[in-house]
């Protein structure tokens, strides 16, 4: 049992953030819950704010007016720094002209060709403007391009909103998952099993970047498993989907499994590819072309030029920074520092994943007291950690920015060695 | 038959457009068929260009230089002007300060008390990216409140682009439809049949605003239609849910259906919202918030802080105007306008809808060709007309515009009579 000292008795509940408070009454009167989605406070400690007020670089502020280092970086979409200039001064210039019209401006083509020219398996792409709409994009081309229906999906993976694939029960009818069929990832043997199942009838596979769901441990893909993956969908006509809507340009800028010299044969792009501006993105295979052009994709705004103008100023400066390699040095930092603290304090403490998209979960953990006691301390020396879900370094995070989080991760482990001796 | 004039033969195939033509060229090879969607050209005559440059007040110019007065506002998310001073002013701000972060900022909250304000039907919202997001939400938010499973739904009415309710039948497998049940938009008795047909399953009834299937001859929904699908709603204890994602501010700030004084249990909403930054949203009724809790309604930008605060300025600005009245007052201009060259002419032309958000078809002209060269000759004189779609008026829209699309439409119908006869 822990055992929490008498000052954190409430996990932070009565840290006082007035403001904020204040706004969650209002919230709740107009907004069922006062939150809805992945963003909701109710899902964090009580110490974490549900608003924000300001973000620049790597600092968020609340609406108390406290700044945080951030390694949520918006759940992923934030890349390069938050308000990055370059990013920010091409959408406005795009804005001032043009965004949205009749149909779209150059904008959408220098977009698709900086893609295709970056991403090894992409010959072509198409837009959209939630993960979601990309995930279910890969589903529908996987099925209109092979004529078959069955999806293979890995157990507890997360590919979006949309009633085949959301986590939650509600709404959902059981007719929405019919023809999906579980596999666990990194289980060949299960994903052998899965192919079997669906027979002749497989449309598609559809696979994380890595194992990233959330309290679980994650894991890469073994080169076995992705190598199974593909030969598997290779002998069955069906397509490999890499979704790559969380880990996209955080792993390797051509593509999260392109460093195993695998191909999909369908990717899901989306949070990191605009810098926050909202934009998804399918790229696929020339066999799939067909098949993308007899779905019918479209939105409302999928061809507005800002975002896109945002996304190829993104990529192209993800390339001139050797973005990936510096996010790489600075969560080798942080997870090295980690590791050393956690050591001398005799916690258990298992980091996960690749060290630019860290998870931290502690041993003897199942009510996530420790990673609630971690977080709200860390918070409270102005560190914005998750306890459960995979966090995200950028490009924008400095040096200084990884010792003032070891600063505050060295505190909060120190109240968790407190409470558990 | 109808005889084209020599120098039209082509419907305007021949028209250069240079540039556009080689952003084609480049567009296809990275993007399946050049164009998905929508906003493809290829689903319209030869003329009219695929891309564009610039985007101001009610004028649209192409990349080959062409500057229209545009009837197409974007397919509806433009209804103050392209590039609105005042809603860009409170996007740019919103965004320099903070658009993304780890959770919303106050203007989410400001947002939803507006619309709760706006719209009588309405005791609450949440916010999305596109109009597909908002109706899906309605149809899983009213399954989970109400534990059935049967949706209602209009032959032939577009509700967006997910599997569940796509014109196309590529990338749909059966299932998706299991839980729908059609009937004829305003036709009581099929409705009636419908509910029957649903019996003690029925989710929800999804109406569009008014009947706006394109190629059709739009329809204003009878006040008789309307009150039956909401007694019919009550009870059977299902949601009525109003599909404002196209009309929506066009016709009634507070919602297409609350002139007749039928209230929707929910209604979706998205295109005009943000004048053009992309948002959509759900707003509900008090007995449908626990039901929008339990579904996990999500996406990495749907707290995006600056098209919100688009979003709230747009709201407020349309106030301001009494902008309905004044695409009422801009859209009876053309209306009537064109019905009088048309009977001088003696076309046979049928102007349906609400005069806001009009469609023109011909008597005789199962091919279109009548639409095509109408609008490809008003497009020659700078008008941008759609042939089969129906358009939009914006507050935007002077009288002047006005003149200048009647100086355009009476050369197209001349051009109709004149191959006609």
């Amino acid at each position: 049992m822990l055992s929490v000292p008498a000052d954190n008795q409430d996990h932070g509940a009565n840290r006082p953030l007035p403001r904020d408070a204040a706004l969650r009454g209002r919230a709740e009167q107009v907004i069922p819950g006062g939150m809805w989605g992945h963003m909701s406070a109710k899902r964090l400690p009580p110490a974490f704010p549900q608003f924000f007020r300001a973000a620049q670089g790597t600092r968020l502020t609340d609406v108390d007016g406290n700044t945080y280092v951030d390694f949520m970086c918006a759940y992923g979409p934030m890349i390069l720094g938050y308000n990055d200039p370059d990013v920010e001064a091409a959408a406005a210039a795009q804005q001032a002209i043009m965004s949205i019209a009749n149909g779209p401006g150059e904008a959408m083509i220098e977009l698709a060709e900086l893609m295709v020219e970056t991403i090894p398996a992409a010959d072509w792409a198409i837009f959209g403007k939630n993960g979601t709409d990309a995930t279910t994009a890969c589903v529908s081309i996987a099925r209109a391009a092979t004529g078959k229906r069955k999806i293979l999906v890995a157990t507890g993976a997360y590919h979006g909103a949309a009633p085949w694939c959301t986590p939650w029960p509600g709404g959902v009818v059981a007719e929405d998952r019919a023809h999906i069929v579980n596999y666990t990832y990194n289980d060949v043997t299960s994903l052998e099993a899965a192919v079997v199942d669906a027979g002749k009838d497989l449309a598609g596979i559809i696979v994380s970047a890595f194992r990233h769901d959330a309290r679980t441990d994650q894991e890469m893909p073994t080169r076995e498993f992705a190598q199974a993956a593909r030969s598997l969908a290779d002998r069955s006509h069906a397509a490999l989907i890499v979704d790559d809507v969380r880990a996209g340009f955080r792993l390797d800028l051509g593509g999260s499994w392109e460093p195993m010299g695998v191909a999909a044969d369908l990717s899901a792009w989306s949070k990191a590819l605009g810098n926050g501006h909202p934009i998804a993105a399918v790229t696929g295979k020339d066999w799939l072309r067909d098949g993308a052009q007899s779905v019918y994709l479209t939105g409302s705004f999928w061809c507005a030029a800002a975002p896109m103008a945002a996304a190829t100023t993104t990529l192209k400066k993800l390339h001139e920074l050797d973005a990936v390699v510096q996010m790489v040095r600075m969560g080798q930092r942080l997870r090295d520092g980690v590791a050393e603290q956690a050591k001398a304090l005799n916690v258990g403490l298992r980091q996960t994943g690749p060290v630019q998209m860290p998870l931290m979960l502690f041993d003897d953990d199942a009510d996530l007291e420790k990673a609630s006691l971690f977080t709200t301390t860390a918070l409270r020396h102005g560190v914005y950690l998750h306890p459960w879900h995979n966090m995200f370094l950028s490009a924008a995070h400095s040096e200084e920015d990884i010792d003032r989080a070891l600063e505050a991760t060295q505190l909060g482990l120190k109240a968790v060695a407190a409470a558990t001796t």
